[in-house]
C-alpha cells in the first residue's frame, strides 16, 4: 500500500467526490482530490444551489401580487439582475469555501488542477505535468449540459451554466427542452420578468412524471402568460443584426428572442479523462459502467455520481460516495439504493413526487386506486390567484401500500421528502388514514382523500 | 323510533356537529341541527380559518423586507386593516354558505336558534319556543374563550373573538396567555404592525410542547422586537381618559397599550344549554363527559368537540363525528382515536409537532436518542434573516422507533402532517436514515441526521 502516494485519490470535487474523499480522510486514508474549476461541484456552483436562490428570487413577483388581497398596497418594485448575481455568487463563495475546509480540516490534499488517469494506478496532473500514484482511484466528474452540437447556431445558445452569469436579463427568452431544468429555469426567468417560450419535442413536458403533475403544471405555467411549444424542435438559431436570435422550428415557426437556453439533458464528463490508458468501460453515451458497488471494471478504480448516469442528483451521488466508504474502507460491502428517491421541480407551482406515477402502477399491478385532490390552497382565496393544488396518491389495491405520491403546489418538495419517508418504510392507505389532519394545511388533504377517485383494473379506468 | 321528529337532532354547527348531520342525513336519517350563531363554529367563523388568513396577511412584511436580499427594491408598502377584515368576512360568508348547502343538499333540516335540552329525547328551539323530539341527540356546542370574569377591568379586554373584528388595528397590544392561540395572534398582529407584549404565568411559552420549541420560537420573537414577560400575570386593568389601557401586573409593571387580548384558555359552552334538567354529567370545568364512543351517561345522548375538552382541535372534532356515525348508524363501534395527532402553531417561524417531546419521551423510555439539527435556511443567506430553523427527532433507542417529531421553521405545519403519518405508522429511525434527501430543501434535514445528538438514558444526559 505504502508504494502508492495515496490510499485515495479522487478527481472531481463535486457532492459526490467532496464527500467521498472527505470521510476517507477522516478515517485516516491518505488522500487527494483534484479539481479543475470550482469545489462544490454542479449542485453547489451552477446548479442546485444557485439555481434555488433563482427561484426564491423569483418568487417575489407572485408575493407582490397576492399582497393586494391581503390589504397591503405595495409600492412600484424593481428588480435588478446584477444585485441577485452578486449576492448569489457571494453565497457560492461561501459554501465553496466550506467545501474546501472540510477537506483541508480533515487531512485531504487539495489540488486545483485538472487530473487524467495514466493508467489502473496513476493519474496526470494537469496544472504541473506530475504523475502521483493511489491505491483507489474515484472518478467523481460530473456531467455537462448536451451542446447540442448538430444544431445549426448552437454556439448562439447559452445552457444552464451560462444562465447563472448572464451579463443582464434577457427581455425574451426560449428554453429548449421539456426536462426539469428546462421548467425550472422558465419558471425562474418568468418570474423575474422575462418573456418566456419552452419548446420541447414530445407531447408533454416532463416526460416520466405523473401525467397529472404534468398537465396540471402545464396549465398553470400557460395561465400565467408563458408559450409552450410541443411536438416540435428548433432547426437553426441565427443571429439578427439588431442583437437579437431568430429560432426556425422544424413546424416552421420563427420565433425572435434575446436569448436561447438549451437544456436537452445533460452528458458525463468523461472526455479527455484517460479512460481509455487505464482500460476503464463506458458505455455508448459515454457514461462510465460500475457494478452495484461503483466499481468500474478495473479494480482499483471507482465512479460515482452523475458520470455513471445512474441518477443525477446530488443526494445520490452523496449516498452513493457514503457507500462506497462503507464497502472499501469500513468493510461493510453496501450497495446504493435508488429505489423510491423523492425529487422536487422548483417550478411555480412546484412539484413533489415519489414512487409511481399512475401509469407506471397501473402497469406493475393487477389493481390500483388512485386518490386525487384538486383544490384552491387558502391562500388563494384572498390573493385571488386562480392556481390550483394536486395532490395524489396512488395504492396498489392488494396489499393497500401507498406506491406513488404526488404533489403540485407550495411547498412540494418539502412534503414530498417526508411523503418519501413513508413511501420508503412501506406505509398503507390506512396508515394514511389513520392521521389525523392538521388544520388549516395543503397537506392534510393527503390524509383526508378516504374514497379512491377511482381504480384501475387490469388496464383499464373502472 | 318514528314517534321521534327526527333520527338525529344535532345542537351547534360547527365542525363536529355539521360532519355528523350531514353524513347521517346523508345515510337517509331525519336530521335537524340548530345553530345560534352562524353555521361553520369556531374553525370557520372566529378560529383556524380566519387565523390563517391573518397569519398569511402578516407574513408579506418580511416578503417586503427579504426581497432585497435578492435584488428587489420594494416601493412604499402600506396595509389597510379594513381591506383584510373586508376580504376575511367574504371567504367566511363563503364557507358558511358551503357548510349550510352541504347539510340541505343531503336533507337535514337547518334550524336558525339556540336549542336547549328539556329531557333526554327533547329539545326546545329558543327562537320560537317550540319543542322537537329525537331519538339521538348530539351537542357539538363546542366553546368559548376564558373571560377571567375575576380580573377588574377584564371588561376593557377582548378576546380571540373580537380580535377578528376590531374597528381598528391597534397601534399597541397586550396579549395575556402563553397556549397557541395567545403565541398565534401575537405573531399576526406584530406582522400587521402592532407592538405587542406577551405576558404569561408559567416559565416558558408553550407549555408542553418540546423545550427546544418553545426556547427556538421565543427567541425568534425577541430577536424581532416582542417583549415577552414570563412568571408574570396581569392584576388589574383600567381605562385611560386618553383611550389606551393601563396593565398593572403582580410583579408591580405598569403596561399602557391601546389593547388588551386574553387568551387564557377556552371554556367548553353548556352554560343554559338545560343539561341539569336533562340529567347530562357535566366535569368540574364544565365540560360534558363522555365514553369512548362520545356517549353521555343518558343512553340518548352524545357530545363531539370542544364541548367535550378532550382535545380542542377541528380536526379531532371532524373525527369524533365520523366514529360517533361509524358506531350509531353503520353498525361499526369505533373510538376516537386521540392517540399522536400531529399539530401546527402558525406563528413566524411557524412550529410543528407530533409525538413526544423530549422531556415525555425520556420519562417514558429507559433510552432515548435525540436528533438535533439547528441551521439557518437557505432563504436566510440571501435574505440577511438570522432566524434558525429547527428540527428535531425523539427516538426510543430500544426498539428504534421514532416516538417525537418536531419542527420549527417555514412551513413546519404542512411538514408536520406528513411526518404524522410516518410516526402513526410507527416508522423508525432507519426508515429515515434510508429515505434519499430531497435536495436543496428544509426538510432534507429530518433525513440527514444520521448520528444522535444526545441520548437520555434513566432520564440523565450522556
Amino acid at each position: 500500500m505504502a508504494a502508492y502516494d495515496y490510499d485515495l485519490f479522487v478527481i472531481g470535487g463535486g457532492s459526490g467526490g467532496v464527500r467521498a474523499g472527505r470521510v476517507a480522510a477522516a478515517l485516516g486514508k491518505r488522500v487527494a482530490i483534484a479539481e479543475e474549476h470550482r469545489f462544490g461541484g454542479t449542485c453547489v456552483i451552477r446548479g442546485c444551489v444557485p439555481k434555488k436562490l433563482f427561484v426564491y428570487a423569483s418568487q417575489y413577483r407572485e408575493h407582490f401580487e397576492d399582497a393586494a388581497g391581503y390589504g397591503w398596497k405595495v409600492g412600484e418594485t424593481t428588480f435588478d439582475w446584477d444585485t441577485l448575481l452578486a449576492a448569489k455568487d457571494k453565497e457560492i463563495l461561501r459554501l465553496e469555501g466550506l467545501y474546501r475546509r472540510g477537506l483541508e480540516s480533515n487531512g485531504a490534499r487539495i489540488i486545483d488542477s485538472r487530473a487524467e488517469l495514466v493508467d489502473a494506478h496513476t493519474v496526470r496532473l494537469v496544472h504541473t505535468g506530475q504523475t502521483v500514484t493511489a491505491d483507489r482511484i474515484v472518478i467523481a466528474t460530473g456531467g455537462t449540459p448536451n451542446p447540442h452540437a448538430a444544431l445549426p447556431g448552437h454556439e448562439l445558445c447559452i445552457s444552464s451554466n451560462e444562465a447563472f452569469d448572464l451579463p443582464q436579463l434577457p427581455r425574451s427568452m426560449l428554453i429548449a427542452g421539456g426536462g426539469y431544468i428546462a421548467v425550472e429555469f422558465a419558471n425562474v426567468f418568468h418570474g423575474l420578468g422575462v418573456a418566456v417560450t419552452l419548446i420541447y419535442r414530445g407531447k408533454e413536458i416532463l416526460s416520466r412524471f405523473d401525467h397529472d403533475l404534468r398537465q396540471g403544471l402545464h396549465k398553470a405555467m400557460v395561465d400565467k402568460g408563458f408559450r409552450i411549444i410541443l411536438t416540435d424542435v428548433m432547426e437553426k438559431v441565427e443571429q439578427k443584426v439588431d442583437g437579437g436570435l431568430l429560432v426556425r422550428t422544424m413546424c416552421g415557426e420563427s420565433i425572435l428572442v434575446d436569448t436561447v437556453m438549451l437544456a436537452l439533458g445533460r452528458e458525463p464528463n468523461t472526455q479527455g479523462l484517460g479512460l481509455e490508458a487505464a482500460g476503464v468501460e463506458v458505455d455508448p453515451l459515454g457514461a462510465i459502467v460500475v457494478d452495484q458497488y461503483s466499481r468500474t471494471n478495473v479494480p482499483s478504480i471507482y465512479a460515482l455520481g452523475d458520470v455513471t448516469h445512474r441518477v443525477q442528483l446530488t443526494p445520490v451521488a452523496i449516498h452513493e460516495a457514503m457507500c462506497f466508504i462503507e464497502t472499501e474502507y469500513r468493510n461493510n460491502p453496501t450497495s446504493p439504493d435508488h429505489d423510491l428517491i423523492p425529487t422536487a421541480v422548483f417550478s411555480q407551482p412546484e412539484i413533489g413526487t415519489v414512487g409511481l406515477s399512475e401509469e407506471e402502477a397501473a402497469k406493475k399491478y393487477s389493481e390500483i386506486e388512485v386518490y386525487r385532490a384538486e383544490f384552491r390552497p387558502m391562500k388563494a382565496t384572498l390573493s385571488g390567484r386562480m392556481e390550483k393544488m394536486l395532490m395524489k396518491l396512488v395504492v396498489d389495491a392488494a396489499g393497500r401500500k401507498v406506491v406513488g405520491a404526488h404533489v403540485l403546489g407550495h411547498e412540494a418538495g418539502e412534503m414530498v421528502q417526508l411523503l418519501g419517508v413513508s413511501l420508503k418504510a412501506g406505509v398503507t392507505k390506512d396508515d394514511f388514514d389513520r392521521t389525523m389532519a392538521v388544520h388549516p394545511t395543503a397537506a392534510e388533504e393527503l390524509v383526508t382523500m378516504y374514497q379512491p377517485s377511482y381504480r384501475i383494473r387490469d388496464g383499464v379506468r373502472v
